[in-house]
């Protein structure tokens, strides 16, 4: 059996903890997969844990015992989100992007993979704890949102539909009223999205007063499903406190003022850098 | 300044490339970075190489000279990529998806991360070489496999909408006709959303007819882009040869036969492990 030397396990292992965040790998694994001693396994994890910590990258949590393991944990650090919401924060202020209505034009910076992976690893940050079962978000610019966080915590994402599609099969449809437009919408989960009794985290792209989001927690209820956290990419701050519907939720960007006519758009980071937390 | 030893340099390194693929990096970046001689930066990379080429799961380009630098192009080996398809397949079998109307229940498949991961994987090998500019989808359930596309790529996203939305600002809309029921539907793009003469993939969830993918690329006329490729996840080969709309794409896998009555569903690898190829 071939035997790796140390410099060649450390760029497989690293590549392999990397693209298995969230997952426990017994040390009996990398033992047996380069034929070495688990104690030079161990030197090997504590060079990569070292690495990821001091970047901020990551966490490498060691569970000793027959059950034992290793588990990387993506993060990011406060600074490096701090300048990647200041840059985004650039993004979202250019002139061009007010559109008729008051609407801001999100879909260029959505579609940027190296904004979403940051955006991902924010928020897998904050959820890093909170073990829930899946990530849902309503189509249509939710997600890549939804799959970027998830990807970063190993959960399955679940998207809510706008209407009841022909490829879901059996679903729960429930109407909801847009907070900030008065209207009233449809939004559907098929039957078998969800197990009974899910831990869920709600992510979206954009909030206003919270209409949709409230509409996907009115739909979670009647799967017995738990809400264990809410994230949005940009909130809206020209809200008035009594019409918000939504109040405990972490947003990477707030808009405090868009002036349709001089196409001025006032963003600032969100409440994500003034919540107290691990992060 | 601090001098970093091999060891932490493989793993920091490691973990950069693999961040930023399809990126030229000057070594000088990383002998900066680290403090340390370009040849031994080169030593590094040769051993990052070896694990990377020998593993199947990319490769690393140097390029020499000014100009030059390293670049990370992920890849996934021919048996790996067959090993993950067998799963899907057996996935996809599964009678409990037929749904009325012989449609298949997908959603849940292209939730898990670690597919999305695969199926990226897997047309980012065949997409290497290409110089695409985007990879473009219709909403809905194509979004999650064109971002796993493009995040391999590192390329942008750019969704179709079927509907004219509010939040996209001017676009072009045209109607198309679903191959299969020959219904007439709308699909439309934000004006902003492409430069002129883009390059662009196609990808989609599924491909029945091929009408959704022939709409693209007809909207892509009025743009005046050029498509490099199409891809889709799932093909029904349940379609005539004279009915079919799109005849140069490449599938991961091909349903052969629903029988909705017993519930049986006949899926096969699609013509990705049969069309000639470096990959």
């Amino acid at each position: 059996m071939k035997k790796f030397r140390r410099s060649s396990r450390l760029v497989e292992m690293t590549q392999y903890l990397l693209e298995r965040p969230h997952v426990l790998i017994p040390l009996t694994v990398f033992a047996e997969k380069y034929n070495s001693a688990k104690s030079s396994i161990s030197e090997d994890l504590a060079i990569i844990k070292e690495v990821f910590e001091t970047e901020g990258n990551g966490e490498l949590h060691t569970l000793a015992g027959a059950a034992g393991g290793v588990k990387y944990i993506p993060k990011l650090s406060r600074s490096s989100a701090l300048d990647i919401i200041g840059s985004i924060c650039t993004q979202l202020s250019q002139p061009e992007r007010v559109l008729p209505g008051g609407y801001l034009y999100l879909s260029d910076v959505l579609g940027q993979p190296a904004i979403l992976h940051a955006i991902g690893r924010m928020f897998a940050s904050v959820f890093a704890d909170l073990k829930a079962d899946v990530v849902m978000t309503v189509e249509t610019k939710g997600i890549p949102i939804a799959h970027a966080i998830a990807s970063y915590l190993n959960l399955p994402v679940v998207i809510v539909r706008r209407d009841h599609q022909v490829t879901e099969g059996s679903a729960v449809s429930i109407n909801y009223v847009s907070g900030s437009s008065k209207r009233i919408h449809t939004m559907s989960l098929a039957r078998r999205a969800l197990e009974a009794n899910a831990k869920v985290l709600i992510v979206d792209d954009f909030m206003r007063a919270g209409g949709t989001i409230r509409g996907m927690m009115d739909l979670l209820q009647e799967f017995q499903a738990t809400v264990l956290g809410v994230g949005v990419f940009v909130e809206s701050g020209e809200i008035e406190p009594a019409e918000q519907l939504v109040h405990e939720y972490i947003s990477l960007a707030k808009i405090s003022g868009i002036d349709p006519k001089n196409r001025q758009i006032a963003v600032q980071p969100g409440n994500y850098f003034t919540i107290s937390g691990s992060h």
